[in-house]
C-alpha cells in the first residue's frame, strides 16, 4: 500500500501547530510598521521567557548555524582560544566555524554518542590559559547526547575571561533551562526545533558579559554584525528585513509554550523521550547515546542491516520521516524525533514505523507491538 | 498530561487532509462565474466516477440528511409505501422522513448491529404489492454493520416499480461500490465522510428510473426541490448559493481519490478495518456488528464499563475524538473510524486511545499494546 499521509519525526524541522501555520499565513506585515514592531518586540520577550533569560535576545533570519556564526564572529577576535566540545556534527560546526573565523580551537574530543566530561573541560581551560570561551552544545542533535552544561558553567564560575556559548538549538524548549542561572553567556537556537516553527529563524542571546565582549571585539560581521542588531531590535526593528510571517509565526509558537507552560512542556519532552527509550529497549536494540538526550533518541542499528535502509522505508513505504545518522554513524543510527509538537501517539507512530522497518529489513527478534506496548506502559504509569 | 493535540478519528466528520483544507480556504468565487461552473461541473463528473453511475449526480448545500429528504420528498407521492430498513439510526431515519413526507414505510425492524436479510426484503415486497421503493443504508454508521444492498438490488430487478434509494454516506470512497451494475437508482453521501471534505455538501444521484420517477411526483419540495436542480446543475449552476469553498474543497478531494484509485481506497479501508478488527479481538472485546463494515468499527463495551467514559476520557485526557453509541447504545459500544483520510499509524492511535481508556477504567484483561501489535500484524502480512 502507497502511504497517503506525510509525518514528521525528524530532529528539525519538526512539525508545526496548526495554528502556527494559519499564523505563518496571515497576510505579511511591513517590517517597519508599528504591527510589526509591536510583534516583534513582544516576540523577543516572550523568548526570554522560554530561555529563562534577564540577557537581550535577538532574532536572526537564518537557520541556527547563522546564529553560531554570530557568536563565533562576534565575540571572538583572530587569534583568540576558544575550548570546543566536538562529539558530533554540531560540535564540528563549532570547530569549523573558529577556523573560518582565526580563531583557535581547544577541541575536546568526546567520542560521539558520550556526554564530554566536565573534567576534560576543567583540564582543557587548565592547560590552555586566556582561552575567551566554551562552545559547546547543550544537546549535540547527531547522536542525541545531552551534556553537562550546568556543571561546565558552574565551573566557568573560575574562569570569568571565558564565555559560556551553549547551542540550545534542540535544548531550548525541550528541556525547561534557566540560562542566566546555569551561566550561559550566550545561549543559541532555532526556529524549527521545539520551537515548533518552520525553519528560517535563529535566536541568540546575549547576557552582560557577552554584551561587553562585543564591545570588545574588533568588528567584522556584516550580515550577522550582533551589535547591530543589538541597537536595532532593542527598538523592534532589524538591521536587515526579516522574516516577517515567520516571526508572526514564532510569537504564536511562543504563545502556545507559555499557555503549555514551560515545565510542562519540558516534563511532556522527558516523558516521551522516556517513553520512546523503553520502547527502543523493547526491541532487545540499544540506545545510541550514552546520556540520552529529551528530544531526539538515536538507536543503534543492529548487526547486518542498513540504518540507511531503515529511514529509506519509514519514508517510501509509510510515508513517515525519521532521520540517520551523519558522518561515520550513517547507517550505523536512526534517529526518532520527539521534539516540539509531539504527543504520545507520536511517538508509538515513530516506533511503529521502526518495528515494521526493521521486520522487514529482517531483525525479527521481536513482537510487533512490543515497543509500542513498552512505551504505552511508560505513558500509564506516568502520563 | 494535558492533550496537546486534537485528532478526529469519529466517523464522520472525518480528518479532512491538508490539501483539501488549501483548497477550502482559497478566495470564494462567486457561483454564477465561469470559473465556478467549470468546477462544478468537474466536480460533478468526478462524484460520478466514484459513484460509478451513468445517471446524475446532483449536489446539495446540507448534511447528508438532506439528501435523504430530498429522495423522500421528491420521489414519493403522499400516500406512497416504502420498505424502508431500520436495523439502526439512520434507517429510523428513513422512517421518519417518510411519515413526515406522508410516505407509508413498511418497515423492517432489524436488530442493531445485524444486517437485513435479502429474504426480509422479498418478505415485505412479498407482503405489500405496490411499494414504491425500498430505502437501505449501505452502512448503517451507528451500529458499523453493512447490508446487502447488492443482494437487494438483484432482488429488485422483480419489482420496476420499487426504487432501489441507498444511503451511502459511509460507504461511497470506503468501497469501490459500481452504482448502477447493483441496481441502485437513488445514491447517496455527504461531503463529511469517506470522501475527506468538511461538512456541508450533500450528493445524491439519480438514474434513468429515478428521473422518470421525478416528473411522475406531485412536486413539494422548496429548497430540495430536485427537478429544479437537475436543470440547474446539468449546466454547471444550482438552484440556490450553493457552498463554493466546499465544492472546491470536494473538487481537491475527489481529485485525490481518483490519483490513489478508487480500487485502492478500497483496499486501503478494507485493511484498515481488518487491522482495526484483530486489534479489538486481541483485547478480548467483541465486535458490535455482525456484519462490520470497513468504514467504522463499533465496539461492546465490556461488562460494568461506560462506554460514554471511554469516549470522555479519549478526548478530554488524550485528544482523541471516538464515538460512543446512540440511542439505546449509548455506553453500551464505542465507534472507531477508519474512513477517508486514514492510514495504518491512525488505525494504531485509535486502539490506543482505546486501551488507554479502558485500563483506566479497570478492564484491564490485557497488555497494553496487543490490540497494536495484532494490526500491525495484520498490516505487515497485508499491507
Amino acid at each position: 500500500m502507497k502511504p497517503i499521509k506525510k509525518r514528521l519525526l525528524t530532529p528539525g524541522p519538526t512539525m508545526v501547530p496548526e495554528r502556527v501555520l494559519e499564523a505563518l499565513s496571515r497576510p505579511t506585515l511591513y517590517h517597519r510598521s508599528p504591527e510589526f514592531k509591536r510583534i516583534f518586540l513582544e516576540t523577543r520577550e516572550l523568548l526570554k521567557r522560554v530561555l529563562r533569560t534577564e540577557g537581550e535576545v535577538l532574532i536572526l533570519t537564518s537557520s541556527g548555524t547563522g546564529a553560531m556564526e554570530a557568536a563565533v564572529s562576534n565575540l571572538f577576535n583572530p587569534g583568540d582560544s576558544a575550548v570546543v566540545v566536538v562529539g558530533g556534527k554540531f560540535g564540528q560546526r563549532w570547530q569549523e566555524l573558529c577556523l573560518t573565523y582565526g580563531v583557535e580551537p581547544v577541541v575536546i574530543e568526546v567520542e560521539w554518542g558520550r556526554a564530554v566530561k566536565v573534567e576534560e573541560v576543567k583540564r582543557a581551560l587548565e592547560e590552555n590559559p586566556g582561552v575567551k570561551g566554551v562552545l559547546v552544545q547543550i544537546c549535540e542533535t547527531s547522536t542525541g547526547t545531552i551534556h553537562p552544561v550546568r556543571e561546565i558553567g558552574e565551573l566557568l564560575k573560575n574562569y570569568p575571561e571565558a564565555l559560556l556559548i551553549a547551542d540550545g538549538i534542540t535544548a531550548y524548549g525541550v528541556y525547561d533551562i534557566p540560562t542566566d542561572e546555569w551561566g550561559i553567556d550566550v545561549a543559541i537556537t532555532g526556529s524549527q526545533k521545539a520551537l515548533m516553527t518552520p525553519p528560517g529563524l535563529a535566536v541568540i542571546s546575549l547576557n552582560g558579559r557577552a554584551q561587553e565582549r562585543l564591545e570588545q571585539v574588533e568588528e567584522r560581521a556584516y550580515y550577522f554584525n550582533l551589535k547591530k542588531e543589538l541597537k536595532q531590535q532593542r527598538k523592534g526593528q532589524t538591521a536587515y528585513t526579516t522574516a516577517t510571517n515567520l516571526v508572526v509565526a514564532l510569537n504564536e509558537a511562543l504563545k502556545m509554550i507559555e499557555e503549555e507552560g514551560l515545565g510542562e512542556v519540558a516534563r511532556r519532552h522527558a516523558l516521551l523521550a522516556e517513553a520512546t527509550r523503553e520502547g527502543i529497549k523493547a526491541l532487545g536494540l540499544e540506545l545510541f547515546s550514552e546520556s540520552p538526550a529529551n528530544g531526539v533518541t538515536a538507536v543503534r542499528v543492529p548487526e547486518g542491516i542498513d540504518g540507511q535502509e531503515i529511514v529509506k522505508i519509514a519514508r517510501e513505504e509509510f510515508g513517515v520521516t525519521i532521520a540517520g545518522g551523519q558522518e561515520h554513524l550513517k547507517g550505523k543510527i536512526f534517529r526518532l524525533s520527539h521534539m516540539g509538537y509531539v504527543d504520545i501517539f507520536d511517538v508509538l507512530t515513530g516506533l511503529e514505523v521502526a518495528e515494521f522497518a526493521l521486520k522487514k529489513l529482517g531483525y525479527d527478534s521481536f513482537k510487533l507491538g512490543s515497543s509500542v506496548g513498552a512505551a504505552m506502559e511508560v505513558f500509564s504509569q506516568k502520563g
